[in-house]
């Protein structure tokens, strides 16, 4: 079940019109887009790491980081979670996860 | 609905004893966790240049090839989904998303 | 001595008006300045990946494509190597590397 | 010239001994390898994200930045900038830079 990140990304969402001083959501949305996308590619850097040289601990909150940010980084740029899973779906309904196979051998 | 999200990270398990041949993800697990982990920072980076300078489409797609490694990332490592869910509501519980502000006036 | 950056970055700059089909640095002019800094997003991880699970020549290696990448990134950018370094000099000409320890204090 | 960045590195060295109250250098080498590692990763982030909506002076400065903690890296696996600079040239004295396009396409 997701439902928690559906209902995640609907109190992020909301916190586009909260005060920045009170909310670590607010604040993000108002430093704007670039920051947003820092705060994403350093989690993911911490992910990488903690994945490489960490315990399963580390990887676990880091990983719950870099969910977090993407799912600021979505209600910034107004795409709900539910496109992002139908996307995964219409690869996966083909083969498996094939297709993201022959997508990346073109690359 | 992210049952999505529990699925697709069901398949990709059973691809750990899949043939590498026709299955990416089988390919992924076969190259090793400092392959999985590059992959999912090259996504990272994707995401973040689409968010910048990309279409909306393409930060739908680079947003869903993330997701998709960091499932994989998360099968390597045998962490299932719903503990990185766990550790989201555990936050969220608190005051919204307000703890991992906390977390972040530390660094 | 490092004319060997100033004169790789010169080769590089050379390349923008080359045959993409036989240079590889033209090829990456070509492909534009995103493609160019995925190149850089890509080799950072891969440095880092290096430096955490792989040999002091990984290391090396990934160094060397990283410096690579960035110096294509400067000419895209039009950026002469030796701004950068008088950046860097301005910096340690204050009290060693120390303003860079304020700078980060303040983010 | 370069002389700036050897000079610097060898400032860099001295600090791995230095009081990290005082220098920003000594505390990344007291933090340890992942820690500077995550300042790459960051600072990687950071050049991209200028590169792409910053300015060119915010290009310089992040520029300068991965540069620097890209020196801290290498001295803390005890790599001279030279190696890296003898990698870079041994590549580029085939024939420009086209060895790493050879590379590139075995990837």
């Amino acid at each position: 079940m997701s439902s928690v990140l559906q209902d995640l990304y609907s109190k992020i969402k909301e916190r586009k019109s909260a005060n920045p001083e009170i909310s670590y959501s607010a604040r993000l949305f108002e430093r704007g887009t670039n920051h947003i996308c820092q705060k994403v590619g350093e989690e993911a850097v911490e992910t990488v790491i903690s994945a490489l040289s960490g315990t399963k601990q580390n990887l676990i909150e880091e990983s719950a980081d870099l969910v977090y940010h993407l799912l600021v980084l979505w209600a910034d740029a107004e795409i709900e979670p539910e496109i992002i899973w139908d996307e995964l779906l219409r690869r996966g309904g083909q083969s498996g996860v094939e297709e993201k196979s022959q997508r990346s051998n073109n690359k």
